[in-house]
């Protein structure tokens, strides 16, 4: 039986992993009969935010611990992420996730990686293993591994212009669309960097699970 | 285009609403192209636990502001739920279901139920619309509604017995199963009330839809 790392960042779009994004992917790896074990970064997210205001509230959570409600308690510290012991790398999208996995969202263009997620991304690569990722996750691989083919959604997103900027090569997708970049074996999907609602969000999980797992 | 109202507990299997119920619910809502506008309670969850240690937290937080992390902000107080507006009316289960909406995980067979979840219940009722029930919601069915047919799962789950006692007709049902009271358009479906994985709660929330659907 396949297996593979589930990279996540928290819960909740705006501080964290997108949620259904999350919730499709395990549901269309187990879809698939692939097991999954899920990894967060065992340090305090970037910020909270209130997610019915969008206001930042005066708390401090963990990353590792918030993102366990997703999957009833089952996770592991992102620094024990071994990449002999699994098929494939995933990373599912959401705000929290240019956050605490990557700082997009607050550095722009000068953003950094976790380095012990970096680490897993560069592993997972030299091995040969394919990663799969979702919504604003692809902005991640494009600046660690450089030239790869990845989507950011539409065209007409301006982080397609700033993947270029990182030497990957960007292509313009629908929901339901997965870029594949077979000789990288990177796959990327789009989610909600497009207006999109749950049915889409399936669809580019369970599409991005059939590519990846085509390969590994 | 029908439109339904789905109640949420907070964000979470241990202290809110089960996730992945939840969001598999809202996709199988959005597969059946029905609308639904998410409700919740707009008060202090009765606690909150760490998903990875399961202790309790010395933290506060509302019921309503977590829910909203599932489904991106979109969310309205529970007072505010007007039957006359919606075809349906659902809920997902989890602990925190059995702890915010009512009392069962706190103070068992004595458990009291949130009143304006009570209220949208009688009144859903009332007006001859379904309501579909996943996991340890059914119990509040029981309870406030009595003599319903309904599922918690397993013969052998405790719960069998305790609905019971309120007057409903236990069902036994596998995963993927659906209990339907016709009489009553009362649906229920067990989830995690028996071992499942992804999949199995997917195929609940799917059957559990399709099942209200016919009926409203």
């Amino acid at each position: 039986m396949k297996k593979v790392a589930v990279v996540l960042a928290g819960c909740g779009a705006k501080d964290g992993s997108e949620i259904s994004e999350t919730v499709t992917l395990l549901l269309a790896l187990d879809q698939h009969n692939i097991q999954y074990q899920c990894f967060a970064p065992n340090e305090n997210q970037h910020h909270v935010i209130n997610h019915v205001t969008s206001h930042v509230a005066n708390e401090e959570r963990n990353v590792m611990v918030e993102s366990a409600r997703i999957v009833r308690g089952d996770i592991l510290p992102i620094e024990d992420f071994n990449a002999d012991e699994f098929d494939a790398l995933f990373f599912p999208g959401g705000f929290g996730a240019a956050k605490n996995l990557f700082t997009y969202a607050i550095d722009g263009m000068n953003f950094t990686v976790n380095r012990h997620v970096e680490k897993a991304i560069r592993d997972i690569h030299e091995q040969g293993k394919p990663i799969g990722a979702m919504c604003i996750a692809p902005m991640m691989l494009a600046k660690v591994l450089g030239n790869v083919m990845i989507t950011m959604g539409s065209e007409s997103n301006r982080q397609a212009a700033e993947v270029r900027s990182f030497g990957a090569e960007h292509i313009e997708t629908e929901n339901g669309g997965v870029v594949g970049d077979i000789k990288n074996k990177v796959f990327t999907t789009p989610c909600f960097m497009l207006d999109a609602t749950l049915k889409d969000i399936y669809q580019d999980a369970w599409n991005l699970v059939e590519a990846v797992s085509a390969e590994c």
